[in-house]
């Protein structure tokens, strides 16, 4: 019989991830029932929403229970399958957990066309839920058009990155906030940013003022704090203010106070609105033809940051928080049967 | 030759409005060029707006240049017209101003078809920019439905009190925030909203729990503040929150610290959207059927808090922003020449 190894959460934790708010399980897999599979994971994605699972109360998804396996997203690769729609060696995507096997209702993964010519890690990246926020977070709730100026935080992140050089290809001009020279410098030599600013050292309200001189059309946040702050400062009648994640805020128990210019909201008729990726679910497929066309382009660049093994997931995690991941950060939990190596 | 005695705006306030910011000035009338129209103004509307169109940046109008007439909305009788479009004696809404007497572009008034059955000042209060402020900052931006749970803040103001009520009409549950029990008993007792909260003395956060028991749906904001925070802490899924005023900061050189609940926006997926009435102009006349109907039916009252004579208006714009005022505040700059009294 086989076993699963899993991070479970033991505890809500108070501020940052711990280790001790996890405990590692190794458990026999339990046997399939009609319609469920069970997946070999591959890549577990590591993202910032998983630090509001983790809290007692309700965020878009209900928390997590205590002692159950942590929630996330990954990709894997059906091993059985009592589900019509999957066999094994099919590559799918859901909710598989912080776990080596997951078994799961079939009807709950997506099965993945694999192209060949796409790295793995590309599915995630890209080619899943952060390409699919990226794609209708900018162009459904933020109705980025040419012409228009694109700010995004966290703009070296595994989202921010993708929204600026949407921006880019749909004809914005952009300017990115990250939080060191190194980020900002891949922003604008590597992704094309128009320009970016290193928000921990550079004074942000002037520094976003002259590198948007025509103001702000769309404003896509991803931090909040004074990043958001300051871009309100600047924004443009009807402008659309997507708001993405607040991630600076996520290991707060008090949530810090809001943005001073809410104000501009009101002169400017502005909009901004809340936006999470799974209402998107049902469409992703209409994303992924255009990511993977940009790409294939060389017009969409990506970056991972790989963390070797689940049983660095707790640690790893918090990456996401200090400010020393770039581009999507993931955690290979077992190979790829279809790499060559 | 006539006169006309107006408020000049000569300085810029620091904080509310004083007295010395004005200066009172007797001109005599220009000559009318081609297009033009005299109006005699009747009612002055004193509108919490005003404060921010007297800083030196724009809002969603122009600054009033230091040394002009002070802006405001106002109805009064045309006296002469070279606009084909207006007659003598036709009663008109429009910018008139801080002035007995306005020439003014035809093309710039409104004309009025006035009801005799309608008391003039309900034009002001309900038939004119206070009633399409509260009908489609409700019905459009708020997308108000029965069923729903609305709250609004300064409810006992001329467009809150009004707000309340048309949801009331349309089938949600409403409630009010208000600054004393004597407005808080005016909004329930006779404007039939299902519950009030006085916020200079009850617990807002929990006042609010208790109050809206389903959430809320639509939050109607006109003041800013502890009321907004408390309101985004309970929004359900989907929720719409209007941001038609911020009037507790209007006298703020540096505003305020915005929400500390904006991530319920995010997770919420709620849209939090700024509104200025003049966007609806050319639709005004889509809220006044309904608003004059349910006013004749009685489902729809109104209050006006009339002060007597355009030399009070410097002092007067201020009940605003103390919490004196009750509804539509009114300044009569001259009679009626319709009333019978």
């Amino acid at each position: 019989m086989k076993t699963n190894c899993a991070w479970r959460l033991v505890a809500r934790p108070e501020g940052p991830f711990k280790p001790q708010d996890f405990q590692w399980t190794e458990d026999p897999l339990p046997d399939l029932a009609d319609g469920q599979v069970l997946v070999r994971q591959i890549y577990l994605s590591l993202d910032p929403t998983s630090r509001g699972w983790a809290n007692p109360s309700a965020t878009y998804l209900p928390p997590i229970p205590l002692g159950s396996v942590m929630r996330g997203f990954g990709l894997g690769v059906v091993e059985e399958s009592r589900y019509p729609g999957l066999a094994p060696g099919d590559y799918v995507q859901g909710m598989l957990g912080w776990q080596t096997s997951a078994v799961s209702e079939g009807s709950a993964l997506s099965r993945m066309e694999r192209d060949p010519n796409i790295p793995l890690d590309a599915y995630l990246a890209v080619l899943g839920h952060i390409g699919a926020t990226a794609y209708f977070g900018l162009l459904e709730i933020g109705q980025a058009k040419a012409g228009e100026t694109l700010v995004v935080s966290g703009a070296a992140g595994a989202v921010g990155s993708l929204v600026g050089q949407i921006g880019k290809i749909v004809g914005c001009r952009v300017v990115g906030t990250a939080g060191s020279d190194e980020k900002c410098r891949w922003l604008t030599e590597e992704l094309g940013f128009d320009a970016a600013i290193n928000y921990k050292k550079e004074p942000v309200l002037s520094r976003m003022r002259r590198l948007c001189p025509a103001g702000i059309d769309v404003h896509f946040e991803n931090v909040g704090g004074e990043v958001l702050d300051a871009a309100l400062a600047f924004i443009n009648t009807r402008a659309r203010i997507v708001l993405c994640g607040l991630i600076s805020q996520y290991n707060e128990f008090v949530p810090p106070p809001g943005p001073r210019f809410l104000g501009n909201v009101l002169i400017r008729r502005a909009r901004l609105e809340g936006f999470v990726v799974i209402d998107y679910q049902d469409r992703f497929h209409e994303a992924f033809g255009p990511l993977a066309t940009w790409m294939a382009e060389g017009r969409l660049k990506y970056r991972t940051d790989i963390v070797e093994g689940l049983e660095q997931a707790p640690v790893a995690v918090n990456r996401l928080f200090t400010g020393a991941n770039i581009g999507k950060l993931l955690v290979r939990v077992s190979d790829d049967p279809g790499e060559r190596r």
